[in-house]
């Protein structure tokens, strides 16, 4: 019996009963996505079936309420009369850089009043001019003239600045506007302001005042641009870190700056790369033009940022900073300094206002620095009574384990894989990257989807766990990862580096290469999924807490906002819990450093995080390497801790090499 | 339109027409002395011009006959074509300055004790290595090691010297010696320390320690090298100050600092004479070799200069610092700073320790600086019962009247004649220079002293002082200071600039040309002491004392070391009383810096001396006018205030002019 089924897009198809929907699609020349080959595996491929019968073989990734509102995977649901089938429009992906596309709303904090609660102060003053009466020196008249206006003790000031005061006040012919920071407002009745800007005649309450909330990745430096008036985020880039060029990871880093002229090389690099960002920044804001007056300009002034807050890791911050970073490599692994004193832009050579006060955040450790601290806070990790883990995954996989009572922290080396890097076919998460992939359990044939709809130039992170996973699923890699040359496929061969799985032919790539992952890439990987793995689970037995027992799992990192996380638990990266538990919260660096951007009570906090967090080194401790060692398999040498990945491969047949 | 302007020295510029010849000599790299500050008063700058087409603005000094000859003043004469210049050599100062001469003992105030008086502390501190059980940042670490050992509440540190710390740890092998200063260790049990150095290994006690003690004058820059350790002062330099060349007083130079470029160039001019003369006074002291252990070396290392207090004029202070100084010379005469904030040697560019604390000394108003605080200090001004005229004689006389219960002060712009300038023969006080002269009362015939025994080649302001006593006691002047012409001698003639007295012959002297004193000179110099006359008077009658009972004179300044009491009663210069009451103290502003380098109480005191000061302004005030008027007489309109002078040109039978 045959049964017409109208596709809203009037593509018709004829098929016998008991044909699955994605034949019927291909048929009338509509398509649909079938990432994992029709296995029903991915979910990708729902449709809403508007009006006649189907019969669900599966309905896996379909929630009841899908299920009630006709929602069916076309490739496990069979045609059982004349249908008409919705196809929802095809997800489309236009990618820039990974962090601009998320460039998203940012909710100002509740409650943000810069006249209450921001340390930099703004204030109109009027002074009695100097007469022969009067001979008072300008600073002290103008010092006098601030300490009436609040209750700091007193306004220290910088020579440089000291050097323009007395040009600035006879051109305001004694009207002025002074702007300060009282960094310690809060701790103390008697405290020393700062003198940052001053500026000739009165200014309008609403005139533009800038802060940036900077976050400096091993990878990618993000730059936001912050209204202090109303504490909104106004502009938000991201670029890669100019050091790259001298090494993918930390190590390397380290390792180059420590040669001559490195380091100030390496710092060099860094600034460029933040003070055009800065730029970028300035550039696409027009300052409020009602606030800012007759004079409306077409950017923000950099001259106009006075406050900046830095977050980073240890080394980021160490590179940025000029200090040495080599006690970070070595044994037993210290810094230089995790609590770094507030300095100026000009001391730190930031293209903002030169007396600009520059807050780089507190670290815990060579390798738990400011972006754990910072992302610690924004994640409020430290604010719920229940039970979290926080990941940050980078070129340095570190992990917070703890609750608003106590905090643990480690650190373990992932390595450069999960960002693209020391992997044959790997690159960052920009266009051409493959950032999903599904393989046809049957013939072994991919499916991926590209950042940009570009052709494809190689495999990023995400892309890598999504395509180990498949692999891993449809059983051509075992459980150690070793590649299944004998499975028959001609995209299973001996290259060049060995064993290799080809995920695109040359035909189809942006350079005409094929693009393979290799069985040293899958080791890189496993190793790195690994040593994240073990690191957590480590530190759960250290404070005797059961994984089971995680109430939530927090995941930030900019690569934290992609990996799915069914494949990551596939794998074995993420432990096997359910899928509610798991938050992408995105770049909780810069996050943080923004919170404490806007609130001297959330610097104070990172402070207090950072003081109250355990760190534990665990390159001194056998357990680590244990764990390290039975996580050296996929998803784990222990199936019973991941039911569900035991669950999926069951029910996809899967054969796991003995 | 453009011309080259070549100098005789093979020096070129290429400056636009209509540009100054001292602009084009600037930029060929020419050095042209400008005591006047390029204002056309001082004909020192003239040079010859040989070819080309120029045009003078002014030619005052210059004679019909110069011009003939194609002198011009280079600062009032612009370029019109490709031009020529001769420029004649420059005076050439033989720089055994007076300073020197007379580097005098002096006293380590009493009781001086490193370890309980000194705001420098050294400490030797062996810190527990880092390990896998404590790894603690570096910083943490060391701060934590230098709170222990005392009660302050914490330590501030610079970002360069933070980037050392790490490697001063390990090549000391966590054994080190730190260098801090607690400048407010007096005032607060919680005070901060500043980490200025730190060193690999443990320092012996004794090691050295210096400080510095720097007075800058408008015309001397003198520096003491101070053992911090025991209190002595270990060298004594003085140089001309390098700015002189762009105006030898304080008027001229602020004018040519408020030029494009001048205040950078002032500030270097200087820092290069104040850097020389440190390195002179560490090269001329060898380290106690004992304390140093076996490596003495053969001079004192810049690098352990770790204090330096300034003391100097309002203009000179502002001037070091780039400070703009316009304010001091336009009414209501407001400086930009009287209190310096504290800074490092390397914010105010002094080659010692970059760490180095740099504290200039508080200054009153625009012509009541650092050095009348500091002079008052070592004076005892303000300690002492007695009711005291204190006196520091320079460019500018200014004049503290007072006791331990009130201190007023008032200046007045006393001009270079006292320094030799602005006087046709004048010169500074060097080799060469007649320091004293004697007239035969019959005769009008001349004995000289000269400095140097050396053929002299001008007049310096004690030689001046004393020849217009001179000149007056013998009736060589009236007592207007007009020349009496119809003397019969033929030192007494009518120059080139009017009436004038020879007091050496061609034939006599370096240069072969006559040293005489011009009327001009005269009034000049009738001026300058009037001035300084009428501002002690003014001062005691505004207060309501009267002269007569001020028990002590104390007469400050380089200068007040060399003039001869009598003869500077005898022009009315100072008030005529017993010579008992007089004493001559030397440079009272350096003292007063040393004072403050080795005591913070005195640093405190000098404080209390600045905020305690009354200053009243003579320029805002009739009865200065009056008083100034009165005293433009030898030695005063009214005799009867210099009964001694009455007696004295009877003795000698002095005819005074009606």
């Amino acid at each position: 019996m045959e049964h017409t089924v109208r596709f809203a897009s009037i593509h018709l198809a004829r098929v016998p009963t008991g044909a699955l929907l994605t034949e019927a699609a291909r048929l009338a020349g509509v398509e649909i996505n079938q990432p994992c080959g029709g296995q029903g595996r991915c979910g990708r491929c729902a449709v809403q079936v508007t009006s006649g019968t189907v019969r669900r073989r599966s309905s896996l990734r379909l929630s009841a309420e899908d299920i009630a509102e006709g929602y069916a995977l076309a490739c496990q649901t069979v045609v059982e009369s004349d249908a008409t089938v919705m196809v929802p429009e095809q997800e489309k992906v236009e990618r820039r850089l990974t962090v601009d596309r998320v460039a998203a709303e940012v909710q100002v904090p509740h409650g943000y009043h810069f006249h209450t609660q921001q340390t930099i102060h703004r204030m109109s003053l009027s002074l009695t001019p100097p007469s022969m009466d009067d001979q008072t020196d300008d600073w002290s008249r103008l010092r006098k003239a601030l300490r009436r206006h609040s209750d700091w003790t007193d306004v220290s000031i910088s020579l440089p600045l000291l050097r323009r005061i007395s040009g600035v006040l006879r051109q305001g012919d004694w009207h002025v506007s002074a702007i300060l920071d009282v960094p310690d407002w809060e701790c103390s009745p008697t405290c020393q302001a700062r003198l940052i800007d001053l500026r000739p005649g009165h200014i309008a309450e609403g005139a533009p005042l800038w802060g940036l909330a900077i976050d400096i990745g091993t990878t990618t430096v993000t730059v936001w641009l912050v209204d202090l008036l109303t504490g909104q985020v106004r502009a938000q880039f991201a670029e890669y870190n100019g050091q790259i060029v001298r090494g993918e990871d930390v190590i390397s880093r380290i390792i180059y700056a420590s040669k001559n002229g490195g380091a100030e090389e390496m710092r060099q690099k860094v600034l460029e790369t933040i003070n055009e960002l800065i730029q970028r920044a300035c550039r696409s804001v027009a300052p409020n033009a009602a606030a800012a007056g007759a004079v409306s300009n077409a950017a923000a002034d950099p001259n106009d940022i006075v406050k900046v807050v830095v977050a980073g890791n240890s080394t980021m911050i160490h590179l940025l900073l000029g200090l040495p970073a080599v006690g970070i490599r070595l044994a037993p692994f210290v810094t230089s300094v995790n609590d770094i004193p507030r300095l100026s832009a000009a001391e730190v050579g930031l293209s903002v206002n030169a007396e600009a006060t520059v807050d780089c955040l507190p670290g815990v450790a060579s390798y738990v620095g400011a972006d754990i601290t910072a992302g610690v806070l924004s994640a409020g990790t430290d604010e719920s009574t229940q039970l979290t883990l926080f990941l940050d995954v980078g070129t340095n996989g570190e992990t917070v384990l703890g609750s608003s009572e106590w905090l643990v922290t480690c650190a373990c080396s992932a390595g450069p894989a999960f960002e693209g890097a020391g992997v044959v076919n790997g690159m960052r998460a920009t266009r051409g990257a493959i950032e999903e992939a599904w393989i046809n359990g049957a013939t072994y044939e991919p499916t991926y989807r590209v950042i940009g709809s570009a052709k494809p130039r190689g495999l990023c992170g995400s892309g890598l766990i999504s395509l180990l996973a498949e692999m891993f699923l449809t059983g051509v890699v075992d459980k150690a990862g070793n590649i299944k040359l004998d499975l028959p496929s001609p995209r299973l061969r001996e290259g060049e580096n060995g064993p290799e799985y080809v995920v695109a032919w040359a035909v189809e790539t942006a350079h005409g290469r094929d693009i393979a992952i290799t069985h040293v890439d899958i080791d890189n990987l496993i190793r790195a999924k690994a040593a994240i793995y073990a690191g957590f689970t480590v530190l759960a037995e250290r404070v005797g807490v059961s994984l089971e027992a995680v109430e939530r799992v927090l995941i930030g990192g900019s690569f934290g906002k992609y990996i799915n996380v069914e494949k990551a638990i596939q794998i074995g990266l993420l432990p096997d819990m359910p899928w509610d538990r798991f938050h992408f919260l995105g770049n909780t660096s810069v996050q943080g450093a923004y919170r404490a951007l806007l609130s001297p009570a959330a610097r104070k906090a990172i402070q207090q995080i950072a003081a109250a967090m355990t760190y534990i080194e665990l390159s001194a401790d056998n357990s680590f390497y244990d764990a390290f060692m039975s996580a050296l398999f996929l998803p784990h040498t222990d199936l019973a801790m991941f039911p569900s990945v035991s669950a999926a491969t069951s029910d996809f047949g899967l054969r796991i090499a003995k």
